[in-house]
């Protein structure tokens, strides 16, 4: 069933208002900057007590206001309803399940799991490594929750190391490096068999929406490759010590992971157009909700923001055809957009004007 | 007048073609991958020697062969008719201007000025500072002959403090703190007129299509504000330099120059909608075209890649209102798309499909 009823206080440039929301699709239709998004990131905020746009959740706050709050109602599975609420106040948050305060995030990602297609994601694909590492944090953080744990104590690990570097200490070095590899040869392991499952979902949905001819499969490039246990990272890190030492930070490990898209020997996201890239971005999160779906047997909320414009109708068409099973989802599109001529049944509709939606 | 014809050698996706131009607007139709963007790109080629898409160059050669040509021919102001050529080969490229060899980049802006409009100047408005930054030195480049001069020298000064600053050199310092003043001085002094003069066009012109109600304008903020003079930018030069010399890298500087968007005194691409910030970026290039023709009384070339999808349909019509005089003007959309019922005279129509420009 998913969301029933959200309301929302002093949220972004939004109205406060009590939106009623049973159908399983929501279509979000509005001008440029009535709102659409933002009601989109408050679903999101409930479903995991973050937004997906901004770390600075002061922007969350409705300019002149001091708080912003919102509620959400929703039914898992048909069975039961369920509250949810979010506060902001004075740097502080407070998110309520059920009435239960709620201390650890990773808590809320199998309450209400959501699946967000934006328009950012193209950074995901052609952007620094670092934003494609965090995709691929993100996109298995959601259905594996020991590897949260497994990144949260790595990254302890080599902060550690990291000040240690910095006052020329040398004292700890070989612990460190010893619970550095260890905790990043698990987390190597884990991306190297999500990547190879991943491909066996990515590259035919993308050859088959994308009509390329060729297929384009996701490359894991581990920094510390050719190395199979701790003992092997370990020699690596012994040798890069020196080194590390003069830059105060660790040159090596599963932070500088890459992860590349390529066809055949070519890296295509480099020579690929937008249209494709952003056809690539679908598609992960396509395979994403697939996962999410195979690993828990839960279906997701999907959010889709306007992500369809650089697709031509004929790829359009084809992308929904692979859309996964869902709880409920939420589209925003532009007026006259006819991107959603396929979507017909179950479907309730919002115009978004000035911060207020207002049912059609 | 602008371009009568274009060849195209192995370059990217395209198959080798002659391509005849004459017309005002050139339109380019064609779905995801076929290589209208592609085409785009070998225009600004002819016009700029370079890309605007990549900086390895080796990737503008079609896979598979070793090197790649264009030839344009165009007529200026409808007086003359030149030839401009493009190989790329072996890391070397070769540029030649009426059969003459081209030296310097420099000696090409002012033979075919060329605007292009491209999906990712997205980033010139919410990226990083450094793509702001260099967004600005572009805009203010094509006009400003002497500003590239300024930049380049300044760079060099740059580059040697650093690398005394790395070495732990200080005999040079004086020296060296003296010239990046002066340098920067300059600089600093340029982008606050021009950051000025630009307002008084974006401003209005972003109010009266976004019809947000409220101004928007360009703020500069400069690394050494509150300096005016070379003797106050040296003493925060000498009062960094310890810390400087730490890091091994100069820590203020117009190389560390912000610009930001401000809506009355919050900053607008903080929580402005992709289309709000789409609007800004088309605006900004509209304002650097009328720049253009207003110091040097030359139209420009347009090239607007895709740019329009986040627009709704009202703010698309007035965008059409606001573009600037043009000597020509490309345009790639995919099929279906409907923004260019605005345009409908003297229109030279081309479908795009594998690399083959089919005119219509």
């Amino acid at each position: 069933m998913g969301f029933t009823q959200v309301k929302t206080f002093s949220f972004r440039n939004l109205q406060d208002q009590v939106v009623d929301l049973e159908g399983l699709n929501i279509f979000l239709t509005g001008q440029n900057g009535q709102g659409k998004s933002n009601f989109l990131e408050s679903i999101y905020i409930l479903c995991f007590g973050s937004s997906f746009r901004t770390r600075t959740e002061s922007l969350l706050i409705k300019h002149g206001h001091s708080e912003t709050t919102l509620f959400g109602t929703y039914n898992r599975d048909g069975e039961y309803s369920n509250t949810v609420s979010f506060n902001y106040k004075g740097n502080k948050k407070k998110i309520l399940l059920n009435g239960k305060a709620v201390k650890d995030r990773k808590n809320l990602i199998h309450n209400i799991p959501s699946i967000v297609f934006t328009h950012d994601d193209l950074a995901f694909i052609n952007g620094t490594p670092d934003k494609k590492r965090w995709f691929f944090n993100q996109i298995m953080s959601i259905y594996d929750l020991v590897f949260i744990d497994l990144l949260r104590n790595y990254r302890k690990i080599l902060k550690i190391r990291n000040t240690e570097l910095k006052n020329e200490g040398s004292k700890l070095m070989d612990v460190l490096n010893y619970q550095l590899a260890e905790a990043g040869l698990e987390i190597q392991k884990k991306r190297e068999s999500a990547v190879k499952e991943f491909n066996t979902v990515f590259t035919p949905i993308f050859s088959s929406i994308s009509q390329l001819g060729k297929e384009v499969s996701i490359k894991y490039e581990p920094s510390w490759k050719d190395c199979f246990t701790v003992e092997e990272i370990n020699v690596k890190l012994e040798k890069s010590w020196k080194n590390d030492l003069f830059t105060g930070s660790t040159s090596t490990g599963v932070h500088r992971d890459r992860f590349e898209y390529y066809m055949d020997n070519r890296n295509f996201s480099k020579i690929a157009s937008t249209g494709q890239l952003r056809l690539i971005s679908l598609v992960m999160r396509i395979t994403q909700s697939i996962f999410y779906l195979k690993k828990t047997a839960r279906k997701p909320i999907l959010l889709l923001d306007d992500v369809l414009l650089e697709l031509d109708s004929e790829r359009r068409n084809r992308f929904f055809n692979y859309l996964p099973e869902y709880e409920q989802a939420f589209f925003t599109f532009l007026p006259g957009e006819h991107a959603y001529d396929r979507i017909q049944e179950n479907v309730k509709m919002y115009d978004v004007s000035e911060g207020v939606l207002t049912a059609k």
